[in-house]
């Protein structure tokens, strides 16, 4: 039996699992909602996506996304208001960059409408998903992966588009122990960094995994030429706060051009934050946790919204960053998390209601 | 109903394929043979693997493969000699690259009778599969991906391998046209580009269509901080020679150690070729293309065997290779096909019968 929701077709579940979920202790994407959507792109173009039940996806054992990893990927959440509405943060701004991955990486690109309309019949169908608890919020993944077959290492012919959804809490627990690499990169000059491309994250695990076993829980990425400039964490851009200043780095090819990142930028100017985005180096980073200047260190990301940097290694020293009153992270944690909940006015028009 | 080959079970195809199969006119990686080894990791360690048919495989729309390009693969192929015996070669190699593979992608180790033993086995089953004719032989694509769950970015818990295998002619064909790239790169210092990653690939796909459409079939990789050095090409290591001098780039943390490029190495060696192992410029391909001391250029890879370059392009000059006689690409490619195929002694001891 289907039904439709803005030209979406409908297929039900006919079975619901949300009665197994505690939605007071939930981890990160690891439950996931009675549907998803499912789009196709084949005979050269994208087939209208449906929403259908959560379930198995066949593909043969030649399929390309096995072989060569043509896979990109998007992040956002959904979130409930104290009346039960439900809120996007900015998610045009996903579509786009799914877009700008997508053509980095030989796929085609999906237009608006099987995205946005595609994700809103979704959001209504599970609605009873989204977390109300603060702090809790519904996870979405869109994602792209070549579904075509043959061992030839070209683009594939066919490709399937998913948006998957996971009620979700907080992606780092704890306080947060950094590493700055200096022998492991995650990105070339050229390269695919920029993209949320599935093989970058694959590429981090391996020296992430040497962090941890070195008591880090993150990896702060360096540029792969000289080791000297801070680029970004496996999924969260980087901030520092020298005195009262707020420092990020530029985006390039390497680096992705993160959504928190550029809200907190826009969010700095207007509450005037003293900011500057620049190449900032470890040296400079290092001297100003020696002189005392070095005030914050914070990630930037929809997974790990603002977390909060407790600490840095560099070359087999520790460095503590201070607890200070006044943080710029907890300030802009405050006000970002308003506006996506709908609890203090949106000047900027970020928020987008379902 | 199962039986076992050297105590690796089998699951027999009810029906073959084989009678659509046109051995007379084969492509690359397109038709696959009746069966497939299929191994899984779980609960801390590999499965036995088994023989089944080729068949789908079913996944979790969370799998990670879908997501973080958790993924790895081999290349290598089966040759029949004129009595119908079936050989191998150098195999082990592919197992032990495999593993440097798994480990910079945080993947658990294969153990090695699962990949030998198991060929070894999927060889016998599929034996008619394996081409007899000149220039075809039987590729092999070994694989392991992350098929465990969920949208943390961190390793899976699950892992599938599978060797799979395709009756398949030439990797190219035509004229080989090179375009020696200036704007994008394949591979990071520190990063993933020395293991058989998906990812590799994938990033790959963008430039290569455009070097196509300025009607060039293949990109030549240089360094992504002065794209000054020549690195490799998609899938093969590339020679260059230059009056009597065969020269090749080191390896490196960037560049696949090529089994066919050794091996190349190795007879120069045993044939009193005067070769080179060092950085090659760019500028120094050019100048001697200008002077007349350019011979040949040609890549070397399990796919692309031996394949002749014929032009390379750079900053939108065209640079022809000579047509010359006794040249080192054809007479190394007769040598290594010669032992592949059982048609030569085999002093280096590569060759390896099932
Ligand atoms: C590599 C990387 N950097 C930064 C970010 C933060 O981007 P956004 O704020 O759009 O979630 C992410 C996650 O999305 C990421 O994967
Ligand atoms: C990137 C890359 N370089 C070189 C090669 C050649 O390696 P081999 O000779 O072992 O096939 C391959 C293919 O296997 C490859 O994928």
């Amino acid at each position: 039996m289907s039904t439709e929701i803005n030209n979406i077709e409908i297929q039900k579940a006919t079975t619901s699992k949300i009665s197994n979920v505690d939605f007071d202790n939930l981890s990160f994407g690891k439950v996931f909602s009675d549907h998803m959507l499912l789009g196709v792109y084949k005979e050269g173009k994208w087939q209208a996506p449906k929403v259908v039940p959560y379930e198995p996806i066949t593909l043969d054992p030649s399929a390309k996304i096995f072989h060569y990893g043509q896979s990109i990927f998007e992040g956002l959440k959904a979130y409930k208001d104290a009346n039960g509405d439900t809120f996007l943060f900015r998610p045009l701004d996903n579509w786009k960059r799914l877009n700008i991955s997508a053509k980095r990486l030989s796929i085609p690109e999906l237009p608006e409408e099987h995205f946005i309309e595609g994700l809103k019949a979704l959001l209504q169908v599970d609605d009873e998903w989204i977390p109300k608890k603060d702090g809790s919020s519904l996870y979405i993944r869109p994602f792209i992966f070549a579904s075509g077959n043959g061992f030839h290492a070209s683009p594939a012919d066919e490709y399937t588009f998913i948006i998957a959804t996971a009620p979700s809490g907080a992606y780092f627990s704890g306080q947060l122990k950094v590493l700055i690499e200096q022998t492991y990169s995650r990105s070339a000059n050229g390269g695919v960094g920029f993209a949320k491309a599935g093989g970058n994250y694959a590429g981090q695990f391996y020296p992430t995994q040497l962090a941890v076993e070195k008591g880090y829980q993150q990896v702060i990425w360096t540029d792969d030429t000289t080791h000297e400039y801070i680029e970004e964490a496996g999924a969260m851009n980087i901030f520092i706060r020298i005195n009262d200043t707020l420092i990020t780095g530029p985006t390039s090819d390497r680096i992705l051009d993160g959504i928190t990142r550029k809200s907190i930028l826009e969010i700095a100017k207007s509450e005037n934050i003293p900011f500057e985005v620049r190449k900032i180096s470890v040296t400079e980073v290092v001297e100003a946790s020696k002189n005392g200047s070095l005030k914050e260190m914070f990630g930037a990301g929809t997974a790990a919204v603002i977390s909060p940097i407790s600490a840095f290694g560099y070359k087999d020293t520790d460095y503590d960053l201070p607890k200070i009153a006044n943080s710029y992270g907890e300030r802009l944690k405050k006000r970002i998390t308003d506006i996506q909940t709908n609890k203090s006015d949106d000047s900027f028009g970020w928020r987008y209601k379902i």
